[in-house]
């Protein structure tokens, strides 16, 4: 049986919709954990008036309600997001990041990353605003806080793959874990946009 | 027969959630004309590089999928939404604004704000970043920008329950109407934040 997400729909339809339906549960449950542990951060900021960033609402096309049933939507469908999960403000600055994991111990695998997320966070550079990526390496147990144009540089460099693991230490810059927040990834946005 | 909006779910169950099924069609596409334009005039601004602006999804709870039928949605219910409608970047500033309209031909019903519309776009100001408002008069055929300051604080001000066209004439911005963009919001922007 699938578990179905409680009122966490964004990142399911993704993991659902790459993979079969016999999709593991402990898989599809790890991607919920970091989304989650970084929607916590989020919020945590929030709550201590640091940031306000939210997590953006999975892109549903409805299609019937039946309203006899109190608007129980029957028929819809998932869209693709067309900009990237978390945006918010920070010190007055506009802030946008996609937050990614990968199992892989030597590289982040860049089909990981879809091409308007890319054109999007590029935009959001252009416009002046705070754009990157947290990629968490999930066989190293650590998490990487890397400027989304370096990122973004490596995509649009054909024929490249993925990032190895030794340039994301190198270039990115450690998220701490914590209990509260799950991730003091504003610590990193300081060192890599404020200072 | 209730017109299903394709591709346009956001304003869709605020609207029918409020009022009977048997809520006319012509209002409903009202809604959703103004909603469209403000979205168009976005994709406009974004076209010509001037600023990056979305409208933020519904957000959906959803619970069930049938994978038979290519991740068909088959049960799942609106969530109010916990921020506005619609954020991005401007000249490197965070922009927040939520679009409304009233028939009134006297003022503006201040039901038509959430509480939690209210305290994010406080939060957004708090931040440093821009928070509006932009509320069309249908039966003046004119739209303005008002600050979130000011209109929150009427909203906070018990017991006024609405705030009189002469007040949104006089402290608002006369926002332009055309064919592309449809709302010149921007101009308004400029003129109520920077300048």
């Amino acid at each position: 049986m699938i578990k179905y997400p409680n009122g966490q729909p964004s990142n399911f339809h993704k993991k659902e919709r790459k993979t079969s339906v016999a999709r593991s549960i402990s898989s599809a449950n790890r991607g919920m954990d970091f989304e989650t542990d970084i929607n916590l951060s989020c919020e945590y900021y929030k709550e201590k008036g640091l940031a306000l960033i939210t997590k953006r609402p999975t892109p549903i096309n409805v299609v019937k309600v039946d309203y006899s049933k109190g608007a129980m939507i029957t028929h819809a469908y998932f869209e693709k997001q067309s900009t990237t999960d978390y945006n918010g403000v920070y010190k007055g600055k506009y802030l946008d990041f996609e937050a990614k994991e990968t199992k892989s111990k030597t590289s982040f695998p860049l089909n990981n990353i879809a091409p308007q997320q890319v054109e999007h966070l590029l935009g959001v550079i252009r416009h002046g605003g705070i754009a990157f990526f947290l990629i968490r390496l999930i066989s190293l147990g650590e998490t990487y806080l890397l400027k989304a144009d370096y990122i973004c540089g490596f995509y649009n460099e054909k024929p490249r793959k993925s990032i190895p693991v030794s340039e994301i230490k190198e270039h990115g810059i450690l998220v701490k874990k914590g209990y509260n927040p799950r991730y003091l990834f504003l610590e990193a946005v300081d060192e890599a946009f404020f200072r």
